[in-house]
């Protein structure tokens, strides 16, 4: 079981403001309470870029089925890297952090309180690349976005378990996962139909911007499902270092896959998934949500 | 006159842990009442360095008068950046920030903060160069250890003020400097030969070092001096890059001297000092410090 | 049917001196009347390396079969770039270049007589990656090695055909073919047993070194492959940037997948082959070499 | 006394073609009998750059007195690092090599024939910069255009003598020196004026784009200059690095001034000149050939 402790939103798909309302409004279909604290609206170092051509304009489009966000769920008035620090302090236990976008929030926790990192179970990043990137051949886009980030994350000596692309489009929705989806909610299931939407939209935009046909690709439920179902993953321990250097491969993850590297292993890096095991994992989360939903009640 | 609302440490010429008692030390003979808040241990990106072969394995090598620091003026539990910005916040006016060591805590200011960017007249730093480096033929110590928090302030769209190698180095200790200060303060001033012991001491390491003769340059102050005295400066308004990529120039701060750059000036960059003028101010400090110095009212 | 004009050697696998007597050896043993022209000792800019623990301290250990040089066929006192500069000019029509080795020889001629380019049809090389690398984790040995040289052929403007490690990773020998080489060869061939004993110990120091098992692949073939057999390979025409700077990138093959390049395709990369198809042709080569083999006449 | 063996043009103050023609036209005005041999039209890696905003469209921009170039002297079937190879071969002793353009034919030289280099004394070179550079803020034009070619002959192992920026703007031609041409030169010299012409010209430029008021730098004459009269130059024996990974700094020659590196002393670097010795000496050169100049004898 997952306790949700929070959530705070970054820069990346779109700017902050728009992740954040998209934030709310995800949490808010899927009958989920949660704080949700803005984070940084800009990587640490490098310029800032959004992913509209993949997200949209929104930074969540296809669907006119999201609800309007609950404003009094977004705390505006606090700072999601102190925050972060003061729910690891106050937690009895050791919390896990998942990142699915540019790692900058995480990463400002870690440099700014580093005496935090004793209440960190593991950091799970959905991020990075071994064979391929995306926002370019080498770079996959939440590390391009803002390397730094990730490099601090990479050499804080947390367990940080990474899923990249390698894995992430192995867990490409295919038709059937579509028809299962609504197979298994609700007949005439509004949330259903909200997340089917979605993955449409992101199904063509991933076919027009990387031409890859083979569905499109749950890259962040990976970071989450590596934490909750490592058993359905492939996962070698290795050095991975990331290329803040500008040029041609900036924000690359390099992975020593032949274990050369005079450097110790860094990262827990998925290198292979089951995707039948995933998707089953997947459609529970979605009924689950489903059976919930303020969009199914209304 | 300057109102001192309080010192953050950092990590640099030595060690955190050094440099804070280092500093405790500093203000107590010079009988300066202020909080200390220990800032950054570490650079942002970057591994960290320390420059013990110029300031030795204290950090402040040199004389056995240093006194011992007061512990009551440290601010253990709070953290640098946190209490800079609520300064910041708290203070009715804009306030000048000097920074004279690696820029990590400023930069982390900024990049958490930038809301109180609005509260902030000016930031003056020394660092970088314009026709030289030291640590290396390009690359000045304090950005080099943490370029990328350079980069940061750099780009941080505030009126930056920067004292480089270029001017500090015109800021060397002759020994008539020397000589007044021993002159000017009160006779056997302990004070007085506390900073012509430090002087002394970096006189030899910077010359054994880098093979510069003309005296120690007196680094540091150039920062403050520009605020105070901006007259007897010749600053030009520059586009300064810093390189943070690694490679032979890492830490470089790359001056548009023949203004070309397609980028707008962002740093305001002293290339010229009047020594002369520089050392009146110096003295008249060093004498008012005598006058309070606890080390003379043994 | 190939018309071989001439084979120059080059650095990489060992030293100029060693691959240059391997290759009088092999052309021997393979009954191959052509004349050898030592080639560039050294990279353009970079410095120099071998792959003693790939190809052994002589660059081709693991068989006791190799037959002594022929010293006639070592053009000792000509040039190999020019050489081959004047071979492409007298020649009637345009001729084909593949090369197998660190880029050096060839990038030479094309920087010193870019007028010869006109005499050339196509150069195919070994060499690069797109999912990986191998001297690491994304370099391949002979661009790490003269990754210059690579970026001078692929700026040449010539019809430049690339064998990547994903493909030559699938010309892996497998047992089955080990045991077509002894059958389809003469009964008690050492000409076969020489090809073996070689194709075993690179299978050794590739599983020792690299952790693959598939089968010792054979990479330089495949670039010949290409010229002769186009359609066993899938070949796309795209963007590849060699990675120059000093980094951990250095001598990646950043090959534009994506097609989202401002520059135009500039080179033929192979991106898939077919291993039954091309081990056909292979054991035609071998069975060919085995009736003129002088090693089998002995 | 020095006998000239030859001249091979450059690409960059302007293209192959021009700049071949404008050293047919200038040797031809100074009554110099010598061949020239067209050179390498573009760089070894990086890509080509022309410097017209300096010397103009024709690359040797400012008087209308050049007299027609005599194409007999041009050896335009001949390539020029061929040439030089031959060259150094045939000449009983050792010879030295004056380089003031990009240094592609020379480094080409240098890889292509390294069996020469005990036939070379001396490489004398203008480029490079300690303090700064010109091209951009750090990076002297001849150097920023190829340096790859710049890291050849640097790492060659040879005598490398280099005149950077740091002593060529101490030869900057004053209004007392070109009064001093004019004097010492033939009543009414057709000559001198054409030198004159050429020297205001490059004084305009040089201000319009460097903003440097001194008078127009003899840049090239100051390679030459070291071999004839080194006792004018002070020189030290640094380890210099050419930065070729692409960046800020690239093009930059890193001197290391404070003898800290770990490698040896590589180039002989001057770092100062004695401008007066120095415009005595150009005087006569210019004397000598005012009295041979065909220009003065129509």
């Amino acid at each position: 079981m997952i306790e949700l402790l929070g959530i705070s939103t970054t820069h990346g798909n779109q700017t902050l403001d728009k992740t954040t309302l998209n934030c709310a409004r995800i949490v808010k279909a899927a009958g989920i309470k949660t704080k949700i604290i803005p984070g940084q609206a800009l990587p640490l170092v490098k310029p800032s870029m959004v992913a509209a051509d993949i997200h949209g304009a929104s930074g969540l489009d296809g669907t006119d089925l999201l609800p309007e966000p609950d404003e009094s769920c977004i705390l505006r008035n606090e700072k999601a890297v102190l925050h972060m620090a003061q729910v690891l302090r106050d937690h009895p236990t050791k919390v896990n952090i998942v990142s699915v976008g540019p790692f900058t929030n995480v990463a400002l926790l870690l440099t700014l309180f580093p005496e935090v990192k004793q209440k960190i179970a593991k950091i799970s990043l959905m991020g990075g690349g071994i064979a391929s990137g995306n926002r370019t051949p080498v770079a996959e886009f939440n590390v391009l976005v803002d390397p730094e980030a990730a490099h601090i994350i990479f050499e804080s000596g947390l367990p940080v378990y990474m899923a990249p692309l390698d894995v992430t489009h192995k867990a490409a929705v295919t038709p059937q996962v579509l028809k299962a989806i609504k197979a298994r909610c609700m007949p005439g299931s509004k949330f259903a139909q909200m997340v089917i939407d979605l993955l449409v939209f992101f199904k063509h935009t991933y076919e027009n911007v990387f031409h890859l046909y083979q569905g499109p690709p749950l890259h962040d439920p990976c970071a989450l499902a590596i934490l909750v179902a490592p058993e359905i993953f492939t996962i070698r321990h290795l050095r991975v270092d990331v290329v803040t250097d500008n040029g041609l491969a900036l924000g690359q993850t390099i992975c020593d896959i032949y274990q050369k590297s005079t450097l110790p292993p860094n990262v827990y890096v998925a290198t292979d998934l089951d995707p039948k095991a995933f998707f089953e994992i997947m459609l529970d989360v979605w009924v689950a949500a489903d059976q919930h939903s303020p969009l199914n009640q209304q």
